[in-house]
């Protein structure tokens, strides 16, 4: 049975061997004295904590461009347990070209195919013009949880229904700027 | 003139109106009562503390996969004063297609543009396989901030000589995990 110690997750993880063993044994987790824990028994008990399940969490992409298209054909996913089932574009000839690894739908279908798929998780991929009215489309078709990538943020909210919408935003423009910044402006 | 009112920006950042004035008076920024404050102005005060000049910063980029191709073509770096100047490969086919909107050249020319182009940011879009030892490379030929999206986590540190690496991680599959968990335990 493989095994793995505090000390190798806590350099992974840049953290104290302490640190890991405290942590673990919050969630009732606990090694064997010099033999570590075993991985497999670990990965379990932290992917039950997790909410981790066998079946494949699936996920929409809202925009079809270069960055959505990348997403679209990039195979790293489905390890994390999510698979993209379906995407959206308001161009013709982007939704009408069958060569997709997934169906591509257009735009004024979102609403149909959320509620038939019950898919709550949608990646947006579209200009700034657009990702605002994208949104409200999205939660209105029920969608709960959304990344954004267009450089508009977007806010997490609570819907009058009392759903909590959750956002997160990557921009990467705005990363970019901040290494700068911090290059210019070292904490130390 | 353009002007914005402190309610305006509050309002966009998700702070209070009090706070944007609190931190612009930090900063020496003070608006005209009833009138807010001036846009141009502002910009550019705000500008010069964030270091921005008006060159553009160079930076590479490192993987010219489906990820990689999609930022070298995406236009929007450059209204944040960031350009990509050259793109690196492993594979010749992807360096010997000149149809590129950068130069991209074969990974063993990384040491000798980057020193010859004195730019000092790059962005990392290789497999896992590849990350640990490009991050090395780019260290080695003098780059200290590096924008990493292949899911192996790079770490920020210290070179021997003292220099700050500065690394932003963005891993899209980690995003997507992170806000399943956030619908399964909502914080409310």
């Amino acid at each position: 049975m493989e095994t793995v110690f505090a000390k190798n997750l806590a350099d992974t993880a840049g953290v104290s061997a302490a640190i890991v063993r405290k942590d673990f044994s919050v969630l009732n987790i606990y090694g064997q004295k010099k033999g570590g824990y075993q991985i497999p028994d670990l990965m379990e008990r932290i992917g039950t904590i997790l909410g981790k399940t066998d079946k494949l969490e699936h996920i929409i992409i809202v925009g079809c461009g270069r960055i959505g298209k990348a997403l679209m054909h990039y195979n790293g996913f489905e390890q994390d347990g999510i698979k993209i089932i379906a995407g959206f574009d308001s161009d013709p000839t982007v939704y009408n070209d069958t060569t997709h690894p997934v169906p591509v739908y257009p735009l004024n279908r979102i609403d149909e195919i959320v509620k038939g798929s019950e898919v709550k998780v949608a990646i947006i991929t579209v200009p700034d013009s657009a990702s605002a009215d994208i949104f409200q489309r999205l939660l209105a078709a029920g969608i709960t949880g959304v990344l954004n990538f267009s450089p508009i943020t977007l806010k997490p909210m609570i819907k009058d229904d009392g759903t909590a919408i959750i956002v997160h935003n990557v921009n990467i423009a705005l990363e970019l700027e901040q290494i700068f910044y911090e290059m210019r402006y070292p904490k130390v």
